[in-house]
């Protein structure tokens, strides 16, 4: 258009880097990390270490340490290259999200849960140079490289991140250490902002409920506006007080990492997840956010009494996702005072992707009603541009009546760049302009989601389908069961029928035949469990069950000989 | 990077557009546009509403009504067309926020009060085939196409918008009517959107308090940001109800028009704003915020007693601009119940680009400090990447030492593409990659600006700096001043002197010496005025005091002969 003009002054890519610049400035003093009793940082500090953080990484310098042995190459990166992190929900971690950005590289968080083998084989998959590995998992890390240094003529460098909390100076390591590379950084240091804000910002893994995991692209621009969608479904101000109970290394947080920087919020930093250290936090800092996998949700709710402190005058807001919450969980919750927001989402949506907007016409429905409705998975978050169930053969939308089961399908600029390496997957999950979720669920008369399974948890039992999700809603409301899971196991005469794991709470006492018949009484009898196991159920680190693994054990037990119990 | 690509799944152009395509599931049933008794409309109609107008837009046919007289051939146009709208705040200005964009076309808004001349002069500037005019300013109208006749072989179209309160059947006209277009577009049109997110989706006019009008160009990746800024520095949360107090056609009423559908609030519309019917309606709607020029707020503070209504139960926030709010202003607002944010902009930045974030400590200042300190700029908001004060030669940031004055200079996604038809003054002002303000300011020493002047306004008196501003500030103070505006008279011996336009609250009295005396006690004596003039004011329409106006007055008054007066 004539007279217009595209120039620095008007056009800047997307970037969560402008997060924590603008925050700098607008909330220097406030602040920006607390963790345990000794570690505070305002916004001004934290932007200023991470820029220092990033200046040492971009340095190529050899660095010979307590005059003796130690050598220690930075890794000097190009632009784009990967930085990886195997760490808690620790202040260190939480920069991490910053400084690798702005030295033009990218974070590659791993799972915390990992042995030396699957660690040794995403960062080879990966190809990061550099690993930061905090101290409490330096034995899973250098595990790891011993791995590679078998086949590979290089390894990863290694910088650890010691105990903060402890105060007392610590015996000289040989190993470098997170705060002497940042003190040889610059403030001066000019930022490698993106060039095209779709430039990759992390790499992710794919937890791997359902298969190997893959390494899952994210880019400023998506990072941006996922940020800034998380912010608004959770009504985040400026005021916000946010408690780490969701891992960092889990869709970096969701984007919540970027989304408390965007706010100038103040991250609340957690080692172990545990109902006594949340209630502390939730009572010492005023915390007003958090989030985490409904099993967290549980964790708070079953705390014991001793453990359970009143939360602080306002209201809590949680953020719930990763698996569908069970309506009694958030009932309890809302009982103790905390507001729940159940959002839906999987890595290769940065997280959230759609969220169950409540409607205030909701708010006289008897609880349980409400409880079941707050369950569904919702409408697409602002930075999303459209949810769809659809059949995944003509690619039709299914019409919205509650019933036709289809795939949710999703689009939009928060969802992945794609799979490092793997463009035939990549091009699999974007096949028809839509990314498929893999998930089943259905669509309600008003527009709202609702998940039935993934489409490989659902059972097929004498032809009909059976939603392992509602199997299990309806073993919640039992009131002696804590956790609950159902796979299908092989039947000879139905193919499949429901078989549940199950862990009783502590105190209580349950029998297969008392819950199958409760199910019975709740559910068709076809979908009833036919099966009980009483058990701990496996779950990957983010607090999904892992279901693959439920599968194995029943592929092992063997197929269930039904014929002729045709009261089924 | 190797397995990533873009496309339909991972980018969708940014756009207002989606705001209203989301809402319209998200928010169905809710209320979207209310005005007066009769008109009511949920997000899902006023969606419907937009389409079908879009679709009505692009279809190019000839429609004979009445049987006789009438041929209306719409405009057909192909995307980038102008499409122009001349009306106040009515359901049907908010509805062509969306319908025009939807049909790949930009909309231009002329303020409602340029004549006919000025009416003229912007449609044939602008390009625009289409003009949508509220009955009450048709004579304007069609004065405006008469002129153009007279020099062009064609005119623009015109589409009438009638009084949709009056219910009454309305005589037969040979004007083309608003909503008999709207039926005539089709529900399953596909709508236009942008290609590239930096396409046009408006143009507005300068309001030229300094100069010609320039068609400053908004993009719809601009417009998206800056929608999404404006939500989050006002906090506004999905329930919120949103009055109209502020011209729409002014930068699209600051991107509330778009923020508002983004979170599904409910927009209420008003004709004329005076001090009555904005009680009415925040009593009637429990309104929870609006804009409006500091004149507004003036307003709604000198009502008479007989109009005030007590505020609902919660506080009403207000977004104020487009001139520094006396601190006095705030200050009364505030003990009024109202909570005051002070934003600052320019058409160039589509409305607001810094607002004055509040910070909790300043709570317990006393009440006039934290008048003054809310009277500041302030910060960058979320979308806008960075506001600085430079010398506009060297491009050097000033220090923040709330002295050295310089030029506010901004730049980032929220900042115009350029001025249509003008690469001349769209380079001039984007030279150095920053855009220029032409305002002077300062900048505090938390990084705060602050507005001394327009380079214009501006007054030299023996070497020093006047600061019209600062003078005015000390004006407002005074409890018989409603309205006051300073600019420079001509002085034999200081170069300039200040002179004061002041118009006095009713039944007060004021001399210029007792207002004079005033300023001396307050101010050092060489920035006092010397004159002080008591009448109306002159102003835009968006409420901005017309300072070129009164400089001419004071030209016409002549040189002030104060030679000798040396206790100045």
């Amino acid at each position: 258009m004539e007279g217009t003009i595209r120039c620095d002054a008007n056009y800047v890519p997307l970037s969560p880097i402008s997060f924590l610049e603008r925050s700098a400035v607008v909330y220097r003093d406030r602040l920006s990390v607390v963790y345990g009793d000794h570690v505070k940082f305002t916004w001004k500090q934290t932007r200023d270490r991470c820029v220092r953080l990033a200046s040492a990484l971009v340095s190529s310098f050899r660095i010979h340490r307590n005059d003796v042995r130690y050598v220690f190459i930075t890794w000097g990166g190009p632009r784009g290259s990967q930085v990886a992190v195997l760490a808690p929900n620790i202040p260190e971690m939480y920069e991490l999200h910053f400084a690798v950005p702005m030295a033009g590289a990218l974070l590659c968080s791993l799972n915390i849960r990992h042995d030396s083998a699957m660690v040794s084989t995403l960062l080879k998959h990966s190809g990061a140079k550099l690993i930061f590995v905090d101290y409490q998992f330096l034995d899973v890390a250098q595990g790891a490289l011993e791995i590679i240094s078998k086949s590979m003529p290089t390894v990863p460098h290694l910088v650890l991140i010691p105990d903060s909390e402890k105060l007392a100076p610590r015996p000289k390591s040989e190993i470098m250490e997170y705060d002497a590379l940042l003190v040889m950084g610059n403030l001066d240091f000019e930022i490698r902002r993106p060039k095209d804000e779709f430039d990759p910002i992390a790499l992710n893994y794919t937890s791997g409920t359902t298969s190997s995991p893959k390494g899952v692209v994210y880019s400023h621009r998506g990072a941006y506006l996922n940020s800034l969608s998380v912010v608004l479904l959770n009504e985040m101000s400026s005021m916000s007080v946010y408690l780490w109970t969701l891992p960092m290394f889990h869709c970096n947080g969701w984007c919540l990492t970027w989304a408390v920087a965007a706010q100038g919020g103040t991250n609340v930093c957690l080692r172990a997840v545990n109902a006594k250290d949340i209630f502390e936090c939730i009572s010492r800092h005023k915390v007003t956010h958090m989030s985490g996998a409904p099993t967290v949700l549980n964790m708070i709710i079953n705390a014991p009494a001793s453990e359970k402190l009143p939360l602080p005058g306002k209201q809590v807001c949680v953020l719930t996702g990763g698996a569908p919450p069970p309506s009694q969980v958030v009932f309890s919750m809302e009982q103790m005072g905390f507001e729940v927001y159940h959002v839906y989402g999987l890595t290769e949506t940065y997280g959230p992707a759609t969220v169950c907007t409540w409607k205030p016409e909701w708010n006289s429905l008897p609880p349980d009603t409400r409880a079941k409705i707050k369950s569904r998975q919702g409408v697409n978050h602002l930075g999303l541009e459209e949810v769809d169930i659809k059949d995944p053969v003509t690619m039709k939308s299914i019409p919205w009546d509650a019933k036709t089961i289809g795939e949710v399908m999703v689009r939009g600029n928060t969802v992945m760049n794609g799979y490092l390496k793997d463009t035939k997957a990549t091009q699999e999950a974007f096949q028809g302009g839509w990314f498929r979720s893999g998930d089943l669920g259905v669509r309600h008369s008003d527009g709202y989601i609702e998940l039935k399974d993934r489409s490989k948890d659902i059972i097929i039992s004498g032809g009909e389908n059976i939603s392992t999700i509602e199997v299990e809603s309806v073993l919640f409301r039992h009131p002696a069961v804590l956790e609950a899971a159902v796979v299908g196991r092989p039947d000879a005469h139905w193919g499949e029928t429901a078989c549940a794991f199950v862990k009783v709470k502590e105190g209580y006492k349950l029998t297969a035949d008392e819950l199958i018949a409760f199910c019975r009484k709740n559910l068709p009898h076809y979908m009833a469990p036919r099966t009980v196991v009483f058990e701990e159920l496996p779950k990957t680190s983010t607090g999904k069950t892992q279901k693959f693994v439920l599968r194995e054990k029943v592929k092992a037990m063997g197929r269930l000989s039904s014929k002729g119990k045709s009261k089924l």
